[in-house]
């Protein structure tokens, strides 16, 4: 393992850090508030580790797998751990769990929060919650590979890990061009959506928060009843329509851009993705325009467009309380949990992609029986998917599933009913906030357990990382030369000593 | 496809069908009860039938794994249909679509009931109920291989597709061999179960009964409390014990027979699978005695062993109300549904070894990353699992999630509550039974709408025959020559004309 690589990544990694820091500190002093302060000391001491750790860069930059994961996995515990702090700091949070609870939901893009009132928050405490989100939903190590000019070819495998989807494609020959021109969509995408909710009369204030929470499909609001507060189809439309549009693979817009849109609609993936969304809202209005909208047809469509954008593209936004609705529309709303966005998008879940690679490769093992001697290919996009592609993705849903269980196990023992529970790992796992039950809309994730809130950190962390980055980071394999080398250093120091 | 060869092993299946009516006409004639004539008309519409398809052998006897699967399917349809028609003849149970859910429960060793009062029926109906589980604890097919002569290489995918398991072992070189050794220590063990309950004083009824669906790890009881109804530690713990011995794969028994105790507790599955078991109860007895047996721990214990085995075995009896019981100790019952017995056994479920599978092929996955070069093997006793295993494996449990979730969904439209919904499913698809909420130990599945009825004769279906069977049966792909030949023939025929 190059420890040294990976140190010195960390510190660019606070470096980031810090400068994100700034822009709550310039929040709370615009807004004459005492916080600001807190903010501005958790900048300095992270610039402080940040430049020592990157003073000298490492001679020896060979960077295998591996190391990528494990520096990515580590890389999100330390924003997590550190951008917690100023929330201790202030005293808007008093457990430093419970903070570092909600930076990490912040982080992921979760929006999962142990908050019962968020409007008592001061303006750069939400200011920084929201921003968090507009970080992690692209990426810290895809932002670092755009402005930090890295060496060696495995820069690639930082972005492996990081980036969600069962392939990572370069949109251009170049790894830091690719990051470039994805931080230009998401920016771009973001002001115009913040533009969008202005000219509907939303605040300043609102507005910017809001499209940062939509983009990374985070989901914190800066309102107790979230988006419900904003009592217009207009806003709720046009959040809808980006919750949706965050939620596309990113290459998409890239092959719009480059004037290539029939290649951009042929995705199979999007098809897919639009498919499952419109049936799925109307399943949803059919099943609640009687009982819950006394037969308002469009009220009816309005609130299932928004709830199925928000679980699908695992934003976490709220304009109803979803958990009374009847057991179809619940019951399908935990499925497209699972479900997720698009691969290449910030949204979180398995991702579209994954499910149609699931399903094609089920169809095969199917076609193998009925035609043993057929050669049974899994397309995609009518290219071949390789075998190791068909292999992790069978391999990420066992361990996916694997985790889900087990964790549910650990939050059943805080003896809640079965529908928290179940939606309460769900829906921090595949990144999306509230869940149903306890975790509905209307609810929040105070009232768990100390382990149970931990165990919930590492599975919104493990679903936004995919997995493997927090495995990777747990398996006792990784660090056992690693370990070997520690040991034989101490020995030497003996001998020499 | 070979049409003749498979309509002339469904002559057979009737045949064995109808032999087997003759115990319940037996049982009707010696109580004095009427009901024996239905039992009687069915047998000898079966024998026709079957003697009318199986007249003639077919020339050619050509059969490969696709006719194999495609036979199984319909063979274990065939029975349910037909061995449901008594029940309606009876008037026992009024509605066909129930009477064939009672009898795919039986066969399938489910032990599912959409009936409200058992004790209300006949001895020769009770009769038929429990031993339906014992014919299908050890397969139909299995049974025809041991008793009539079939020649061709291809008996081998008849097994394969009947008998649960990731992978099918001959126990000797000849197939047909196996199948006896494995049906005479099926038949010892009963008969060596309804002793030892007969020397605990159970009528002999109760104890034939009782023995038939342990045997079978089906769970029809013929009294509405269930093995509740007999309050005798004794009794109780004899089926616990048989409970576990039928969830154990029928080799260790072999092993053990033949002299090579060494070989058959080396059994990497045995170890996992008691292991779980006592895991399991020691978690649930510390979380029960407490708030359910105000302290009393062996009396804790006792409950805990039983419930264990009943759902891990999948047999399905009850002696309590598990239903009751705190969260962790009912959610660990759910997934215990799904882990299920050993393979090779009568049990259903993913069975021990998949879970053994799953997990290892999951590291691997992680140390593929850790260590790119080294070489993962997969090992299990010891020996390398070969990748189409593993493949199968994992494509099973992505198959069996897919299914599971969509079930849930149809019978979601029934508007029953969460925990209903999920493991009336789960207990129906692993072949248990009893599930929570509704369809709890003290509940049936007697409310469900027609569709949710036919989705869950589906799934124990599919969940008995190990999914693939009933796959390839619905499958358009299998179809697509045979409906093209019956074309041709009716081309022909017109031409003819």
């Amino acid at each position: 393992m190059n420890y040294r690589m990976i140190l010195y990544l960390l510190g660019w990694v606070l470096n980031i850090q810090s400068i994100c820091l700034l822009l709550p500190v310039a929040v709370g002093v615009f807004y004459g508030e005492g916080q600001w302060k807190a903010y501005a000391l958790v900048m300095a001491l992270s610039l402080v580790c940040g430049i020592l750790l990157t003073l000298k860069k490492p001679k020896r930059t060979v960077f295998f797998v591996r190391e990528g994961f494990v520096t990515v996995a580590l890389a999100w515990l330390a924003l997590s751990l550190d951008g917690a702090v100023p929330f201790l700091l202030t005293g808007e949070i008093p457990s430093y769990l419970d903070a570092v609870f909600e930076m990490a939901s912040g982080y992921t893009t979760t929006g999962a929060s142990i908050l019962t009132n968020v409007e008592a928050l001061s303006h750069c405490s939400l200011f920084w919650r929201s921003f968090s989100h507009w970080i992690g939903g692209m990426g810290v190590l895809v932002f670092l590979i755009a402005i930090v000019p890295l060496t060696g070819g495995h820069i690639m495998s930082l972005m492996k890990a990081e980036s969600p989807g069962p392939s990572v494609e370069k949109l251009v020959p170049r790894v830091r061009q690719t990051a470039v021109i994805l931080y230009s969509i998401y920016i771009s995408l973001t002001i115009l959506e913040a533009m969008l909710l202005l000219a509907g009369g939303m605040p300043w204030f609102d507005s910017i928060t809001t499209a940062f929470a939509t983009a990374g499909t985070g989901g914190f609001s800066i309102r107790n009843a979230s988006i419900g507060f904003y009592q217009s189809y207009y806003i709720q439309g046009v959040v809808t329509v980006f919750m949706v549009l965050f939620g596309t693979n990113f290459s998409i817009y890239y092959l719009l851009l480059s004037k290539r849109p029939k290649q951009a609609l042929k995705s199979e993936e999007l098809r897919w993705y639009l498919g499952i969304y419109a049936l799925s809202v109307a399943v949803i209005t059919w099943n609640i325009y009687r009982p819950f909208h006394s037969g308002h047809l469009f009220h009816a469509f309005h609130n299932a467009a928004f709830s199925v954008a928000t679980v699908m593209s695992t934003t976490g936004f709220a304009i109803n309380d979803f958990n009374q609705w009847p057991q179809v529309s619940r019951y399908l709303l935990f499925i497209l949990m699972f479900c997720g966005a698009m691969a290449g998008s910030t949204g979180g879940g398995m991702k579209v992609s994954r499910l149609i690679l699931l399903f094609k490769s089920s169809v095969r093992e199917i076609l193998s029986i009925v035609h043993p001697r057929g050669v049974n290919i899994v397309k995609l996009d009518k290219k071949r998917v390789g075998d190791d592609v068909l292999r992790g993705t069978v391999s990420y849903f066992v361990l996916l599933i694997l985790i889900y269980v087990f964790s549910v196990l650990v939050i059943c023992f805080d003896e809640f009913d079965i529908d928290t529970s179940l939606t309460a790992v769900a829906a921090t796992m595949n990144n999306i906030g509230p869940g149903l039950g306890l975790v509905g809309p209307r609810g929040n994730y105070a009232m768990f357990s100390p382990l149970s809130k931990i165990v919930l950190i590492f599975d919104m962390l493990a679903g936004r990382l995919e997995l493997f980055p927090m495995l990777v980071l747990l398996s006792p394999q990784t660090w056992k030369g690693g370990l070997s080398v520690i040991k034989r250093r101490i020995s030497w120091n003996r001998k020499s000593m």
